[in-house]
């Protein structure tokens, strides 16, 4: 399946997230990935937030990256997401992050994704979410 | 080679950590395992600013990590390290997040590192980690 | 009032929270603060989750601080934290950051808390709190 | 000393930013606050970067917020920043974080900066900055 061909989001590095090597905090790129994933989510229709108050948890199972480069302080840089369905409870975002000045791939990560209903424990997809990714 | 049979580092969740969901935002389990391989090093006597300053940068390349269960506010967890080689110019850290309370994994993680020399931009270890890992 | 004399944390810097210029950056002593807070009424019987969820913030209305030195890699620290009331619908810590090695005190500040009533918006206690600090 | 009218960065709330609260953590607001702090500098010439990397440490002296509202998930803000000299060693930046879709000031801050000569310790601008603020 292919929700959507591809979502960019696209920010600047801030000073607070380079280290002391100068060069950005690898934990960075994971929040600058899931805040992608979300406004990607949130542009089919599904916001994180409300899905919560709902009683389901979206949720990271299992990620995988690359780190081919590092962004530095004041670095543009962009983020992009790809939607595929694995099964029957697994949403993966195949995602990059882009560095704009020379277009190179610092990361490129598999990050693969389910919902949990916070009463049973147990992975579920609200039904809107559901028809949304298998039909 | 098996440097160090394995380190570990205890801590608790603080709630700035934690989301809208009530639970630990996945970035924090990535920075709790930079900081656990760090304080690893250390122990060997290798020191993340030192050689920084020296001109070498330690980073990550490649990182696989599941997610199995989720750390909530006050939860007290440990995370766990285990050094292995690959090849010439990779450290692989495998690593654990456990939270204390039932001994769950709430995390499981095969963190690929390597040493940057800044000047070149290739990696290249300094001489004291070289021997350290490579005899 | 005096509810309790000093509650002290401590704790020690991560490398992620160092900046490029290889010192902790000041977004940092205000989270050890958070902490500490967090960490002061749980000991006296407030937890700030659960508080949450009983549709009450507690919130941060007020803060002054003065950074006196800065943190570095590996050093170890104690947060400390005073509460003293003001008025009816004020509670105020007075919090110090003090780096362990040399005693010097890095941060010292005066934080002014409320708590709101998310349904109404208003400053307002649960009934248990407002007991435990106007007696 | 008016350096410049009023800078102003805008941004959006990560979804990492807000805690089991649904509300921005504080802290965060501290950091838009720095990152605008610096992209005001870099307009006027002042690189955060080089200037460290020339043995001189930008600091926080002193902040005080008064912290009126609180951005959500999702929230678009602006932040602005204007500066006043203070005598011969701090630059005072007065702040503000804006919720856009109201025009409601969240966060409102002044914050005292000066400069560290790293080798010495003691307070002091580099030439380049020194004329920019004092002429």
């Amino acid at each position: 399946m292919n929700v959507e061909e591809i979502y960019i989001w696209e920010s600047e590095v801030r000073d607070n997230e380079t280290d002391l090597q100068g060069i950005v905090n690898n934990s960075n790129y994971f929040i600058y990935m899931a805040h992608t994933r979300h406004k990607h989510l949130k542009m089919l229709g599904v916001d994180f937030a409300e899905v919560a108050q709902q009683g389901y948890n979206l949720v990271l199972v299992h990620t995988e990256i690359s780190f081919r480069d590092s962004l530095r302080s004041g670095d543009l840089f962009s983020v992009t997401s790809k939607i595929e369905t694995k099964g029957k409870v697994r949403v993966v975002f195949l995602q990059k992050v882009i560095r704009l000045s020379d277009k190179k791939v610092v990361a490129e990560a598999t990050n693969t994704t389910t919902c949990i209903h916070t009463q049973t424990g147990r992975p579920r997809f609200p039904e809107g979410i559901k028809k949304l990714f298998w039909g």
